[in-house]
């Protein structure tokens, strides 16, 4: 069974909370809550978006938009920050960050440049799962 | 005409220099060579990407994997990263860099990490909007 033998790779489980799938694609919380940082990671051996098979490229896409709406609200954010770089952890991961002007390191772009951290508690993770399942479901 | 009205943010065109279009999406590429970083931006308002009015959206979508799929074969490229940040400037552009491990900021996330500059030739420009003409015809 794939479910069996994907695995995350240790940066991404060491820096995110797992907060749950939508079918092959895996959604994770940065843990520092500096900002509100989100990466989602399809099931695939691809590096590059380009190569993500065509069933779940579909998926991947309508889940960014997805959740890129849902951030942009719950967060009530000024901009939202989509990218796939992929330079250190080279496991195929879409970051989709929440930024507001007044965030800690606004406009600059969040990679390098985050130096403050906070921590969730257990009661905003709940909460935040229980929204995601609500408005962010299933991207197929 | 949506064509006559659409201007290139002041930024984007003091920074890049005009490839040409691809239907109603502008292809730029920085001026700054030390990286071979594209950039799309779709004659539109929307400033986030779900934003985009669906016939466009999907030409840009493609144009982006066409895009990215070119700069990895030309530039000999390690990975690709594309994003969508716009927290400086606002209107909407899509970035398409590619990266190799011997470039001037591996493994760093490019914005705010490119401490080198370079310049292209109107030898190597040419060139390549020639390849580009080849290559990555209209995303349609």
């Amino acid at each position: 069974m794939r479910d069996e033998i994907f695995e995350l790779h240790p940066n991404l489980s060491a820096d995110f909370h797992p907060l749950g799938r939508r079918g092959a694609i895996h959604l994770l919380l940065r843990r520092n809550a500096a900002l509100p940082w989100f990466i989602l990671v399809p099931e695939t051996d691809a590096l590059e978006l380009y190569d993500v098979p065509t069933p779940l490229r579909r998926e991947l896409d309508q889940l960014i938009d997805a959740l890129a709406r849902f951030v942009k609200a719950r967060f009530a954010c000024d901009k939202i920050n989509i990218a796939a770089i992929g330079n250190i952890v080279p496991q195929l991961h879409v970051h989709v960050i929440g930024r507001r002007r007044d965030d800690c390191c606004w406009p600059q772009a969040a990679w390098g440049h985050v130096h403050e951290t906070r921590s969730y508690s257990d009661t905003d993770l709940a909460a935040l799962v229980q929204a995601l399942a609500n408005e962010v479901p299933n991207g197929r």
